[in-house]
């Protein structure tokens, strides 16, 4: 594939080249960062040194943030229940998580998420074409059997949720979740689910840099 | 109507004497609260407080409280996002949000949601059948021009969101809602989109005495 | 419980006791039926009887009736076909036919059906959260296999009616229902989906008197 | 256009003298007409009598009522209802009637009422492609504003009642529709709900006289 | 059935007196063919000998051709592509192609498609009501294993082509259709997913002739 | 932004050093391109210069032309009919057709076209985040009112052909759409109907090269 990926080179430093008749579509994301006039409060103690932990391991502060940042105590609650969900102990890897993630925003086609979670999936599993496929449809992704049922629920729940029943929950226990890796499942598809939403009631856009990662 | 309600209490009665020959269907909604075996922590300071709280004020802990009790931490963050959300300072009252709370249930088929915050709304306006209304459909409901444009935000967010842009911001705008309303009711609609599916996801059951109340 | 009971009580009370800033939501519903301006018919004899049968066994006529009136062929086709299916001998119960009204509305999200059915089933089954269920999502509610297969097949009749097909009346067949009783789901879905409509279209209200039925 | 003819009757020819390697899908619609086992009742005399003019009339009893008459108080509950919607003075002539019940026919996919009322509108049109696009897309049709606006009403009302709101009656008003005419739309609209249903649940198989009709 | 065909052709008759007060509903469907003002091009010597054909075989030449015929290249490469799909030598009768054809065309309610393979579909099969099954609801008619599950996955692959999956590829397999058989399944479907947009995007219309076509 | 590059880079090759514990999720796509076996035929002379000029312009021949290798005439047609709609001359940029694509194989969630055409997005336009706004979510991209019409014919077109109507194809003109420009429009948004299907039906792969061209 040598060959391959040289040409894509030549290819990629063409459409560079070109003389650019357009503004990037994401020429403005990392400035307006939503659709709505809320000016930032001040931070708080804690939430500055939140920021400042973002500018360390990620070098960036993640848009959402910002966006939550016109109230302190709305940002506060935010950054508590997305660490504990995303972050704290669990049956589920981090890696599971981003994947329910993005898969819950491909059925909610919510570009902020997709974007932000995609690059995770990208960087946590190393694999970029896993991201693209969480964002795109996972049914077409070769995964364990416990990776598709865990999205298979959490999709569901986010498409139809009032079908989910007893069967469905058997179904994760049968393939070796836990009652807690049930809630937790169901607690991260349902967090996405705000936040698709909260996402695309206010237009909100991810940082620039996202695109870039781990490709 | 004096009649018709004589009439009606005859027949509520007539009811109750006659023999039942099932379980209400509500039988064990006060102690199987979730479908999952995830017994409650002995909870913290803070929380027991805020139990002691809710049976002071209320006269019971909502089961979905109960629910979240088997982690401390997940509650807590639980707790602090619903009583930012539903009870801090808003342009929108708390009945508007209880409004957007049951709308967005209604769409989703939340069992515990509608019976939750029906009676929220029931409580609140002082009006029972507009509890109904929002749990049926709010669109039969006579609303104010904010009301219905606020439900109409809120429930296209929930079936659609990826359809949501600049005209439906500006619409609410129209009609006097400010900036920060518009983040308001994006976030309580968001909100419930995530507890009807923690809910649905868990078979979460409502406090049986909902069903009486404000009737 | 009493204690809960207690509370809710004054919940309830002080609520009443609020200052109302807004009309009730059922304000007019006893008085204008729906948004369409056709008056009354003077009765014919067998419907003035009917009428007056109404008014002693419920207390008052409901409101679907009154809608009809202004053409007494309609109202007389309405009634003999609503009597027959909801009252004449049959292998369902009253209840369970009841149920199929209120599940079938509730896919319909009709407001005038969900009301004045989920007070008969409330009433018929002495089991208000029963009613609640049936009108906010029916699988939820813990039902005989029988209630549930006979339930589904009335609410995938209603939803996408082109899909049913010999193994749906074969599973209602393996559960005990006869070829008779199999007409009459399909016959008392059938005709709440077209009452759904009828209502829907013309804006029907129902009795006040429904809301604090059998509660 | 006559050459065109005379080679389409070519075709038919050839097709008509291939041997036939499988049975008509129409072979047993004539004596299995639904696949519930209800063996008729002996007529009433008025049903007899009813039969009888539809057999003079049309030639045929049409299934539908050959399949009600197994119980002749359904029977005669349906005939009446129909014979009032179909036949009784309207502001809708029979023709726009027929068209009302092809389109909901067509929305909810029922072969039974597209084949019998198909032939209807071929009839009473005297125009055989106004069927055909009844029954696969009216939008595709050169319709009247009225006839358009009457079947958009229908459809709608068919496939989401729930969204039927004062501005969609206000539109039939405003292009000359009376109240009564809004609520013959809706009637035969919402009858057509209900026997594409009975006629989905029992498999229901038309007369294959139909087929042949005003071709 | 004598009889009944004798009444039906009075009926028929009678219609045709009838003094006719609208025009045809495919008056201009000859000669206006679609809503875009393209006027066809000389046809290049290949495409004239096609349409010479069209008229020997067909006695006219379908209007879907003389809608491509604007542009000789896309004429040709669409002519190709057909013929190819429809007529080459394939695991799959004609009939079976043309089965798809109308129930993938059912599926996206396309006039010119249902009407022009409706006749295909009756003149292959010698069957009227087959073509009518197709095109109204092909789960209705009674077909071999083997049709019912090609016309599954067409369709299918028609409403939700994101969830097909091996198991779909399984099923047919089970029932004997080979790895290239499942390709023109695919490949037919495929095509009239783009025809019936093209055809639905330009409100092309079907040759007047097909609808007398084979009944 | 430098700065935040700098660390999205270290997140990466942290990433990358990570021991990989699952093989990528496009690991075999290189060779298994489709679910079916249908080893590849001699190419035809045309089709082996075909092949041979995307080597020399792309690096590599795409997937889905291997995957109708199988049969030369169908490669024909395919390739015949891809290049007309795609490079050809046309009032739409190629800029454009390759945005159609997109956003159609967004709407039917074909993991094929999206990472393919993408690609074609991100390498005509120069702006990855481009790209990302058409599988992803088109409304969300900041688009010229031409594009935005453009796509939301394509996708209405693609979601509910049947809905099609003049006022669609008015808005279109109205823009400045010439009747040849619509045509094109509906033929590529056609033609990605009919390949999402292929793609999907098959379990088609894109080349892996894709992932990390114009990045």
């Amino acid at each position: 594939m040598t060959e391959e990926i040289a040409m894509a080179k030549r290819n990629n430093k063409a459409a560079g080249d070109a003389k650019k008749t357009r503004a990037s579509a994401a020429a403005t994301d990392d400035t307006t960062i939503t659709a709505l006039n809320l000016p930032p409060q001040p931070p708080s103690p804690d939430m500055a040194e939140y920021f400042a932990k973002c500018r360390e391991k990620l070098g960036f502060v993640p848009n959402v943030l910002k966006a939550y940042a016109f109230d302190m105590s709305k940002l506060a609650a935010f950054v508590a229940m997305y660490n504990d969900l995303m972050l704290a102990p669990s049956g589920l890897s981090k890696l599971e998580r981003e994947m329910i993630a993005v898969a819950v925003s491909a059925q909610n086609r919510c570009y902020y998420c997709l974007v932000a979670h995609g690059a995770g999936v990208r960087q946590l599993s190393g694999d970029p074409p896993l991201g693209e496929l969480m964002a795109m449809n996972y049914r077409a992704a070769r995964l364990s059997r416990r990776e598709r049922a865990m999205l298979d629920f959490a999709v569901k729940l986010t498409a139809e949720p009032w079908l989910i029943e007893e069967e469905d929950r058997a179904r994760l226990r049968g393939i070796g979740f836990s009652d807690r890796d049930i809630w937790d499942i169901a607690a991260v598809a349902g967090f996405f689910n705000m936040s698709n939403r909260v996402a695309s009631a206010t237009d909100m856009r991810p940082n620039s840099v996202y695109h870039r990662q781990s490709r």
